[in-house]
């Protein structure tokens, strides 16, 4: 057993400070010059039992908890700055899985470019809850969700499908892609992927004003894990891949072809369907049939 | 039941952006500009079964999980712009309870003079999680703990002690003492009593390199129910009072008589000690009695 503060000292080590950092952890609260007139925020909790099972490998768990709030601010077109790191421990969760979690959580912030300057630790008799705050900055345009308009052209910059398969603890967020699209005139607005593309795609829409979408079957990437599970039945398996969430791609509308160049895969280059004046999700096949989905995905009921 | 989304509608009229917001609660992250060069930023849980009781009223443990931070950001003197709140959420808990909890957070974030910018809602089996991150600027200074040297007065913002009979539910953060303590050239080091006074007194003086500091007994201000509880026995409420927590008061070090005026209270310009050159921590009774004190408060063993 270590007391608290003994466990914020080794957090100081842990955690060392970067240029910018004029207060690091262990005072009231971390003081840090904005690298920007604008800050872009964000805040996700994963819970044990909800977003991984309590037999996930702790270092995973904590690159889950960094990367999916990086993933938000990369479907800003924003850059990460700073993360804060509140800790829920179960009573007694070991030692050496507190620092596995811990360093999961520095080398995914490392890997993203950004610091953990500060956080709270406490125990609880309840699950294991990993809530990271993400502070960037936004390097061009602000990728909003509103912006997509009926005629658009909709892209992943990924495939989807299988994530409960070992990509929710892996994959990496889309920072030099969210970038990238920040600064390409013809990009209107972006989503990450998380509760599944139908829904996401749905909120898109929705905040854009737009009645709805046409998505190209043939177009749409899986991922080969979603194949796999599928027996290697597309259309079975792309059916699941639409609602199933946590891709962690971005989803976004543009008004014209891509400018060449930069980090988007070449894949991600071909539509995957339009935004649409016409109500409705709509599945296209390469006979002509159209086929109507429901905007299902992960919601929590509340 | 209320899906997510439509509870994430109603966030946003429960939480309308001010002037600065360019992205409010619904995007993957909020847009804010910011007020000041520098940020100041504290995230802090609160648990139900470790911060507040089952039955605590919601609101009022909305209340708390907003003003735990406003209080560090206090003690560095700092003013709070923007917060961000993460709730996980037991499943089934009422639609009633979640909305005095979101009232309570509203309220508090309000007379704090921050408001709420983004976060996330999840449910889990376990107990009821508010994580509240919160985001300020710098008035003047920045008041750290590690700047107190030997000599130097010891003050408290306010009362200590029986902040368990209601108070830690109801405290309010020092921002108007904080916020004048940074302007104040004799103030060097400042911070939050949140874990006991012994114990943020020990921190204080470890973060500033000094050994030790003398309490004088008389002077330490006692709230009226830690009184009450002590059945009217002073010596007794205090020494209980010095080691129990949450009493969310500013403790300071000066090198000399703070300038009259300002949000401080008349007894709080009187110093509770001193820091000293001697190690130790040590009581100081006014017939001269002096008596050595363990440093000990709340923790959480880990």
């Amino acid at each position: 057993m270590a007391s608290e503060r003994a466990v914020i000292a080794g957090l100081r080590r842990l955690f060392p400070a970067p240029r910018g950092v004029e207060v690091p952890i262990g005072d009231d609260a971390a003081v840090v010059r904005n690298p920007a007139a604008r800050s872009v925020l964000c805040c996700d909790p994963v819970v044990e039992g909800v977003h991984f099972a309590s037999d996930a490998p702790p270092a995973l768990v904590g690159r889950k908890a960094v990367n999916r709030n990086l993933s938000d601010l990369a479907a800003m077109g924003a850059r990460p700055d700073w993360l804060l790191v509140s800790l829920v421990l179960p009573r007694g969760y070991a030692a050496a899985r507190r620092r596995a979690l811990l360093r999961g959580i520095r080398d995914a912030a490392r890997a993203g470019g950004a610091a953990v300057v500060g956080g709270d630790l406490a125990t609880s008799p309840g699950p294991l809850v990993v809530t990271v705050t993400a502070i960037g900055h936004p390097v061009g345009r602000v990728l909003r969700r509103d912006g997509a308009r009926p005629g658009d052209r909709l892209h992943l910059s990924g495939p989807i499908g299988g994530a409960g398969l070992g990509h929710h603890l892996r994959f990496l967020p889309e920072l030099a892609v969210g970038a990238w699209l920040a600064r390409q005139r013809p990009v209107r607005a972006a989503i990450d992927v998380s509760d599944g593309l139908l829904l996401d795609l749905r909120t898109l829409l929705d905040a854009s004003g737009c009645p709805g979408a046409e998505l190209d079957a043939e177009a749409l990437p899986l991922r080969r894990a979603a194949l796999r599970r599928g027996g290697g039945d597309r259309d079975r398996a792309l059916r699941r891949a639409l609602a199933e969430g946590e891709d962690h791609v971005l989803l976004f509308a543009a008004r014209a072809a891509l400018p060449a160049g930069g980090p988007l895969p070449r894949a991600a280059r071909r539509p995957i369907g339009r935004v649409s004046a016409r109500p409705g999700l709509f599945l296209v096949h390469a006979d002509g049939r159209r086929q109507r989905l429901r905007a299902e995905g992960y919601q929590h009921v509340l």
